[in-house]
């Protein structure tokens, strides 16, 4: 669809907002044209909320998640399990595992996965700074919660290999059936998983 | 899900995101991260286009569809037919009348319709405006090109009545079957309207 626009100002702001994932041009100017529709400061709100998190945004300096302060609050808590270091994508799974409620050691955020597809190696992750933490903290375990894809099982295992060298328990999220789902519709691979990887009956 | 932000600044962007319609709390932080990973012109490109739409949009002087002059492109052009106004409900409209090459008259917009439920009544709306030029350009026919919804039907019926005083001809688009539709998966009311409407054939 050739979209004629009426104004500049609405197609460069159309254009912006079409440029995130996921989001087309009719939906990029739906948002536009809801916007307009608000007031001036809600407005404001919305586009400096935006610049100052890219201004101001400061990363842990020891698990590298998105923080305010130069250690993030789960870094800074006592009662947290330091020697257990939990290995994820980005700040979003920290929160999804956060919000499980079953963990409570800190994690190390490496900013992404490997993908030669999308030329990023290990060297952009902080894949160097878990590996060098890994040497002076001395954690029991690293967990590692990865996605299971062919970038999460690739970065997996590059950091298998590179932390073999140190006493340290390496292990990985359980993959498996989900809760709730039926036998008769999982992939093969996840129920043969789930087979190889079964675990004692706890009634 | 109970979201637990590590940074206020990350919590502020997500739920300014999240104010949009269609887009939930995870959607809004997979947005922002996206944002976050871009380059700080990009992030401000994006935020000041949204501002600077705001403060310096223009609504046509003659048809109310936004513009960066006082008079929108479509109102300016001589080539257009000024005696035929369509009347819609928002810029979006024009565009997709626009798009379908098939129309080269002029445009009203309302701005929204008629909706108690919403709060919104007639004088919130582009309609005595549109009475006025109806009043003084005395075009030959005005044509509602408003949504089969409860909302555009009401908003068609009160601007029918109050141009009923005005020599003008008022005409509605045609509901009907969409073309490349199947009869028997079209509801009652349309395949009906699209019966007693019916047209003669053209070959």
């Amino acid at each position: 669809m050739n979209q004629a626009f009426p104004s500049t100002l609405l197609e460069e702001a159309v254009s912006e907002f079409s440029k995130l994932p996921g989001i087309g041009k009719k939906t990029a100017l739906r948002l536009v044209l809801h916007l307009l529709k608000q007031h001036t400061d809600q407005v404001e709100r919305f586009g400096n909320a935006m610049i100052r998190l890219k201004h101001d945004v400061r990363y842990c300096s020891v698990c590298r998640n998105i923080t305010d302060h130069e250690i993030c609050p789960i870094c800074a808590n006592p009662s947290r399990e330091h020697k257990q270091i939990c290995v994820v994508e980005n700040v979003r799974e920290v929160m999804a595992v956060e919000n499980t409620g079953q963990y409570n050691g800190v994690y190390h955020v490496l900013g992404g996965l490997i993908s030669p597809m999308d030329g990023v190696g290990p060297a952009s992750l902080e894949i160097d700074s878990l590996v060098q933490r890994v040497a002076t903290e001395q954690p029991d375990e690293v967990v590692m919660a990865l996605p299971a894809t062919m970038e999460g099982d690739t970065t997996a295992f590059f950091i298998y290999r590179k932390l073999a060298a140190y006493p340290v328990s390496v292990t990985t999220i359980a993959r498996g059936i989900a809760v709730g789902d039926e036998l008769e519709y999982a992939d093969e691979v996840t129920l043969g998983r789930s087979i190889v990887n079964r675990v004692a009956y706890k009634g």
